[in-house]
């Protein structure tokens, strides 16, 4: 089933295209990777699934997202691979192989947008454009010490892009660099050139911190350090529970919000799909759909409820020239072939999603910062602010990370 | 093809159901129709359209927000006609049928919620829920003499709502009551029963008011004055280019931002299935589609910026306790059978989507209160909060109109 063995080493790409630029624009010169559930013009789009491709026609329009980034200069030099129904955070395809991790050699690239960032990681591409649901833009970027950004909610169209879970799912960015990721971010944003909030406030999300590994904690600390000297920011620990004033921790964004909301949502989206169409399913998926298929949706209305709450409460914190931060990540990239029993797969995706889930049900933008690791391997630092604040946020960490930025 | 002769007279229809409660609830003893463009299990969902319809699986799963209202405590008594593709705003549908305008006999329904806003309107039901996009909840409560509430953007979860417009389109409700309305968007929303602004200020958008009927004109500054006797408001006009700081027309929320923006969706979404599947289409959204299948996506990008931009405007000219209001059509329902020329379509849908535009664009939350007429026929009065204020906007509606909302 693979078709892995006739692309190349890297594995990155479903196809190698080249859709040269619409105009000349602010990424002229910049060439991109589209992930592989996200439309291009005439290609099939797999949704990393080969069943899925194979019974749905071609569309005939690009993703708009696709279109804005051609018509501001950019060059699409092909379609990227991702994980079955971008349902995954590891990045291992059976269907597609594995991209590979330029800067980890032998570990998964995470995912779902694991051939997004592995193209970016290994120079096939500048960018990448991805999707993000529960961390399928941050994790790879972490994992393959790239920068990533998911925006808020719903500020970037769609259209075009394959639905998922429609509260969660958000259109994201894999950069080489944060000035290239600030140029790509501003023209799919649609930003204006207007004044923001300057950063006054550094938190650190203490909760975050303690589940990271201990020498992601000691590069944190060093890092903030840095920002200190540099800025004068004085970086202040808080917890979730202060934090939005209520006495839960952190793990209940995922474990009591956003999972749930996530596999109800998908229920209605690829699950009718697939009840319908019994498609050819991955191993590791089909354990995954398992839970899908057994969850209650009823019983889990009162997670919407919490993520509702939730959002509001994280908003109450974040008011503009408020920037929050920690680690993208609790550890580097697994080794590839490991995430092969309950155990290890729960180990990895309970702390990380604990991690991603802060931002997911507060709709905040996210960006990931190439800046820590663990075990000779990159790991990223996250910094979010307030929904719809993304232009601050791109702002403050120029800023903030000007001398770290590389 | 039409297989409304089958059906009851009111044909507000697709079938009838009984689905029962799967609680006790706010909304135990309510009964409700769902527009068919959102799933309900074992039954096919048509989108509008006999050819999407016969081609796509039974859902397994209702949409989430159907889940949301059997578990509290409400029935779910039908799926009610819609518009095809939910892309019109008229109710006449050359495959299901027109339904029956009850308050404006002779007249369409207004769509594309036609069979909710029937269904409501006839007595069928206590509530519908239905989708707005571009007006398709608040037109057809407006023409039919109901209650309609657009909420803010993306505040009620389009998992299983067929996609449509993923920047615009909005699940969305119509009832006979306030107070109903109210207790079906508190359960939809997830709201908190916390303490929110209370109406300040109430603006009324001046050229909306131009754009109306005389008749209308006049039965809103009633309205206005019956307000300010029951509660001290002082309703304050502003033209839109007031409100925004910035010298354009009202309608360039409909012609320079939201229509592009929704015809590059619409693209991306039904437009590819319709190139792929060169389905049966009506007369009448075959020639829509014309227009739809020529548009400029790449030109129309420029519409993408202004409509963030409108966003913002609008926003920052709507803080919490400011509530703006406007009529919600222009005009009465025109008569069946007169909306086949382009010229009756023009005169129509402009001065319309001019109105339902404004609130599309600010993703702000709108209520259509059944409150002003013309020629003897139902007109809504629409008020408007910020985006994210919709408990704000319902408590204040609650208040302003307590004594007008029967």
């Amino acid at each position: 089933m693979s078709t892995a063995s006739s692309r190349d080493p890297i594995n990155a790409l479903v196809a190698a295209l080249d859709l040269p630029p619409l105009n000349d624009g602010p990424l002229s010169g910049a060439c991109f990777t589209v992930k592989d559930n996200i439309d291009i013009a005439g290609h099939r789009t797999s949704f990393g699934s080969p069943t899925w491709r194979d019974t749905h026609p071609a569309p005939v329009h690009n993703a708009l997202c696709v279109d804005q980034l051609l018509a501001a200069g950019a060059r699409c030099v092909g379609k990227a691979v991702a994980d079955e129904f971008t349902y995954s955070l590891d990045g291992e395809s059976q269907f597609f192989g594995t991209p590979q991790n330029a800067k980890a050699p032998g570990r998964v690239p995470g995912g779902s947008s694991s051939g997004s960032a592995a193209s970016v990681a290994n120079g096939l591409a500048d960018f990448s454009i991805g999707t993000d649901s529960g961390g399928s833009v941050r994790v790879p970027a972490s994992l393959c010490g790239i920068w990533g950004m998911r925006p808020s909610l719903h500020r970037i169209s769609e259209a075009g892009v394959l639905p998922f879970m429609p509260s969660v799912s958000t259109v994201g960015i894999l950069a080489a660099s944060l000035p290239l990721l600030e140029t790509v971010a501003r023209v799919l944003l649609n930003s204006r050139t207007a004044p923001v909030a300057a950063p006054r406030r550094l938190l650190v999300l203490g909760d975050a911190v303690e589940l990271a590994l201990p020498a992601v904690q000691q590069q944190l600390r060093a890092a903030l350090d840095e920002i200190n000297r540099c800025t004068g920011l004085v970086a202040e620990p808080i917890r979730f529970g202060e934090l939005i004033g209520e006495d839960v921790p952190l793990s209940d964004c995922n474990l009591k919000a956003l999972r749930d909301l996530q596999t109800a949502e998908f229920q209605s989206t690829v699950g009718n799909w697939i009840e319908a169409t019994r498609p050819e399913l991955g191993a590791t998926f089909a354990l995954a759909y398992g839970n899908v298929r057994r969850f209650d949706r009823i019983a889990a209305l009162e997670s919407l409820a919490r993520s509702e709450r939730f959002f509001q409460q994280i908003n109450a914190a974040l008011p503009p020239g408020t920037i929050i931060c920690f680690p993208t990540t609790p550890t580097a990239a697994p080794l590839k072939g490991t995430l092969d029993t309950l155990e290890a797969v729960t180990a990895f995706y309970d702390p990380t999603m604990t991690l991603t889930a802060f931002s997911g049900v507060g709709r905040l933008p996210e960006i990931s910062a190439p800046l820590l690791a663990a075990e000779g391997c990159p790991v990223g630092l996250s910094f979010a602010a307030g929904h719809y604040q993304d232009e601050a946020l791109l702002v403050a960490l120029s800023e903030i990370l000007g001398p770290q930025a590389g």
